[in-house]
């Protein structure tokens, strides 16, 4: 197996891919062989045909496909008084599945971390205050950042950047998720639903 | 996302590999995006060139790149007296590993499973004999199998089928893994265990 080369290199662009380590890429470059007829060209195109159709959209910095913006910046029907803010073009996916969110979206592109080397100038943050300004109408930034230290920085980061203007800035509520037992809850998450407590 | 038809497309064609499911295929597709640059013709040119090199070998059906037989198959200093026989190329890779079998090795492509409809006409069976009637200096035929049912079933067709030949046939030993706890072990393993005990 080791004098196969092309089953090396097989082998070794599947393990780029994230959660996919020697072991994995190996059994799933096995799977391309057994269907070795049909499956690799299949795969080669799609993934070919993603490079050429996928572009950025240009308001929102999500994903359209065949134009220059997505359908969601495109829809006169969604408010566009509201803007979310997410990291990735994944996470409006999530939240379009939930179904209740009818406002726009504004994608960052990741979230601030000085340890990895993650400045302001990194994320579409210039981008989304330049949006901001362009449209005028904008009278929410709801923060959809990731649970987590980047994603309270990136949070704050923006909140002090809004101040004073008359834009209101919230950001999805934390605690403890639907179904969970409080005794397989982390401290962290525990202590924040205690602050972020509401009175009923 | 649901509109992007050619996203949709690349996560269709990732969730057929082993083990990925459409939330992992939706990651790795992003992972493409993401490195839309380089990494889609890197990968999509690795597929189409393990399609195009990689065959089976004539002799013990296990794969060869650019010949009609394989390396272990050509290699004189190898000992043709034994036959290793495994159900798929990557047990061959896992037997070489470990370094201490220099025999030749017979792919059968899989294992006798009569409620999965996989009879012997399915696997490399018939070859086999072929193999052994024409080489005709074979003393030794080693099951290396799965220890499963199926993996049981084949070893003792397999059997049945040289019985009153002069080749003999031999299977790995099961028992319990080395470095094992007997607490963690399953109650077949221990009964093969107990079985096959052997004098110290």
């Amino acid at each position: 197996m080791r004098t196969l080369k092309s089953f090396q290199r097989l082998v070794h662009e599947l393990s780029k891919l994230p959660g996919i380590g020697e072991k994995s890429a190996q059994r799933l470059a096995y799977y391309v062989i057994k269907n070795k007829e049909v499956y690799p060209n299949a795969l080669a195109e799609a993934l070919l045909e993603v490079k050429e159709k996928l572009n950025t959209c240009e308001t929102c910095y999500s994903f359209t496909e065949e134009a220059s913006t997505c359908d969601i910046c495109d829809n006169m029907h969604r408010n566009a008084k509201q803007i979310c803010l997410v990291e990735d073009p994944f996470d409006i996916a999530q939240i379009e599945s939930f179904g209740k969110y009818h406002g726009k979206y504004h994608v960052l592109g990741g979230s601030l971390s000085p340890l990895q080397g993650i400045g302001p100038d990194k994320l579409k943050i210039q981008e989304l205050l330049e949006r901001l300004k362009a449209v005028d109408e904008v009278e929410e930034v709801i923060l959809a950042l990731d649970a987590d230290l980047e994603g309270d920085t990136t949070a704050l980061y923006i909140a002090k950047l809004l101040e004073g203007t008359s834009i209101k800035v919230s950001r999805l509520a934390h605690g403890i998720p639907f179904g969970t037992d409080i005794d397989y809850i982390d401290q962290r998450t525990l202590g924040r639903a205690f602050e972020n407590r509401i009175d009923i």
